[in-house]
């Protein structure tokens, strides 16, 4: 194999051609292939129809079909709590989205403040620190309430820690998001000396809150899935136990949109959601979070749920490493990191070029997470990162949208290199 | 019949007496009754069980188990477009609970203001006008951000306009809490002439906002119910289209915490909200939605089960009015409403003695709303009106609790004069 940056004008023009008549072929074929969201597939949806199996919805003599129980059910609150591995007093049952949790979390940060502290709405600036390439909503959620986001690059342990205990001294950095368990886009797992550095972080601000959305916390692929070390766990050990706010929910275990969410954190950040959401609900849909309950029992019963997840999920994965390796594989061109679990594989193709390999896929009929997204303000300064997201198109569509995807990203690298001659 | 304040000393205490004796005759039953909050009884719940058959999940093609639909499933859209006389397109369906939407929609005019305007965290100084007595759950919403409240009271058809129409001169005044039909807590529907004049409301803020909470759209008692004038038909007369929110939900048709609710306004205010919803989730329960839609069909199947709510409410509803009429009629020391839909009756005792009988019901095991919770920050300045919500409780056990009630409020009358001998 030749690496493309080593091959001379004649061997680029033929590598073109050929790839050219390929790419032509695919747009042919007229496809409409959708990588572009973690959206699981219907098969996956299927798993979880009997969920809506008939129950009585009482729970110790309280009916929950009606008011009451801002918190949750205590049931729903046990699995959480399991999961987690914190105190049921220290769980939040949400609304159908761990996304809604987050952004009114920082809504009220906004407009109220962190456990008395000056709500950030009155501060001349407020920060974030955003591990890159990371999960477009989150910079989202921060863009709209104007909190000016710094990247801190991902290492294959988790985010650069000797860059974010630097930064944490700046007292107008008020927070980080992380995905710690398969990190999206990447897939990385933080290693226990990244979670625990994290506990360990000294900030300047008392303010400071680590948003530890842990989307993918049983989402494996292979039997033997990554550890991720609970931070609830390291985080007493440095007088910390008010820093973190965990999340996470069922969307990608029952139904997306119409699963449930919670929230972990100690007793005081608990009392100062709570506070809100008094104002903000009477009650989230006890009725789900008990049909949950029935559904999984405990969390063995998630555990073996997730592995018929995991039975459709592999062989997609697999599907889109197998593709790069053979297409991208040795020339120079393109890096990945092939992830144990969660919904993404991250591609790194040559710098200023994944744009252009976006374009391409889209004119053959693929649709790609907008180039861009994993970064803040949709700005990925090298141009290189692309998300790929396998589960949602059936495997005989993914194996064409992985070709096509292959075939542009060289395309795209053979278009810069030649327009270099 | 006398009236207590006709009476001489000697009648007073003997009719004191007289209720002494009966109210030690209601404690020593050990009673646990609670008229506190409009919720709704297990019989009216069991109503809705079949909402939650099975279906396939799928409509025009589209999986409603997976993500995506973030204003709520075209079916939806259009079952609460035409309940509310709007376009769909006007419609967004919300989560669980319209007091989030209201909350929400607050929560963002605080940190992003109105259609382009100021957002009101950067003012300094926020005002709603708050027709009294009114929902406490308003007035909570407003407290939490720090909206200071203008009372202006009921009439019998609607809040006092003269005033409001002078209060909207104040470009501090942002906005009103409006029931509009079977208002919270007198049951009170708007008439044509108030609805107008709210129409035709010429506010000197631009984001001056109605929230029109229409709780109560189709909660009728009686066969022919209250008409509301649809406030959207008006607002385009005066260049207003943009003044009203207007939302809704099924918590009181079907499931209070496991209902659909909807939320109509002009497109400005649609994209407004879109904004600020694109980032806090990527959609409701459309599941949810779906089921509704199912369940109901169109909005003369709302109607058809709305009469089995009604079935059971109007013999709650008479049995409290029956108690009010027959102990408190003609005593000159308490006056009602007879609402005819909704979920309350307003009360209103003699001046200085509404705390005093809620205290004297829960000595006797009957909890009422909290006394005071009708008006903003919890003070009734006359102390004079109690919410009854006869929903819940069994009729054998609201008979009981409308003559401890009446008991209650005779003996707080009587204390209250004999103390004035």
């Amino acid at each position: 194999m030749t690496k493309y940056t080593d091959m001379n004008q004649e061997q680029l023009l033929a590598e073109q051609a050929v790839l050219k008549k390929r790419f032509e072929e695919y747009k042919a074929m007229g496809l409409k292939l959708d990588m572009s969201r973690g959206k699981p597939s219907k098969e996956q949806l299927d798993l979880s129809m009997d969920l809506l199996a008939d129950t009585d919805y009482v729970e110790d003599g309280i009916d929950l079909r009606n008011y009451g129980l801002l918190d949750g059910i205590p049931s729903c609150k046990k699995l959480f709590a399991d999961l987690l591995g914190v105190e049921p007093k220290n769980i939040l049952i949400g609304p159908n989205a761990s996304l809604s949790l987050m952004f009114d979390y920082i809504a009220q940060a906004y407009s109220h403040g962190v456990m008395g502290s000056t709500p950030w709405s009155k501060l001349p600036e407020v920060k974030f620190i955003c591990p890159v390439p990371g999960y477009d909503r989150h910079f989202t959620i921060l863009e709209y309430f104007g909190i000016k986001m710094i990247c801190v690059p991902m290492t294959d342990e988790g985010p650069d820690m000797d860059r974010i205990e630097a930064l944490v001294k700046d007292f107008s950095v008020k927070g980080m998001f992380c995905v710690p368990k398969y990190s999206n886009p990447q897939g990385i797992t933080y290693s226990d000396e990244v979670v625990k550095r994290i506990a360990a972080l000294k900030p300047a601000a008392k303010d400071f809150r680590v948003i530890w959305d842990n989307a993918y916390i049983i989402h494996e692929i292979y039997d033997e899935g990554d550890e991720l070390l609970n931070i609830f766990d390291e985080l007493p050990k440095h007088g910390n136990e008010d820093m973190v706010i965990e999340v996470c929910s069922t969307s990608k275990m029952t139904f997306p949109g119409a699963g449930v969410s919670a929230l972990a954190a100690s007793d005081g950040n608990i009392a100062d959601i709570l506070r809100r959401l008094n104002c903000q609900t009477i009650s989230y849909d006890k009725m789900n979070q008990h049909r949950h309950v029935q559904f999984f029992g405990d969390v063995d019963g998630i555990k073996e749920h997730m592995k018929k997840h995991a039975a459709i999920m592999k062989p997609k994965f697999e599907m889109v490493l197998n593709h790069l390796e053979n297409e991208l594989g040795g020339r120079g061109i393109a890096s990945w990191i092939e992830p144990r679990g969660g919904y993404f594989i991250s591609l790194d193709v040559m710098d200023g070029c994944a744009k252009r390999a976006g374009e391409l896929c889209k004119e053959a009929g693929v649709v790609l997470t907008n180039v861009g997204a994993t970064y803040p303000y949709g700005k990925d300064p090298k141009n290189s990162n692309i998300r790929i997201a396998p589960s949602l198109p059936p495997v005989e569509e993914l194996d064409l949208a992985a070709q096509i995807l292959c075939v542009s990203v060289r395309l795209a690298a053979l278009e810069a290199l030649v327009a270099e001659l």
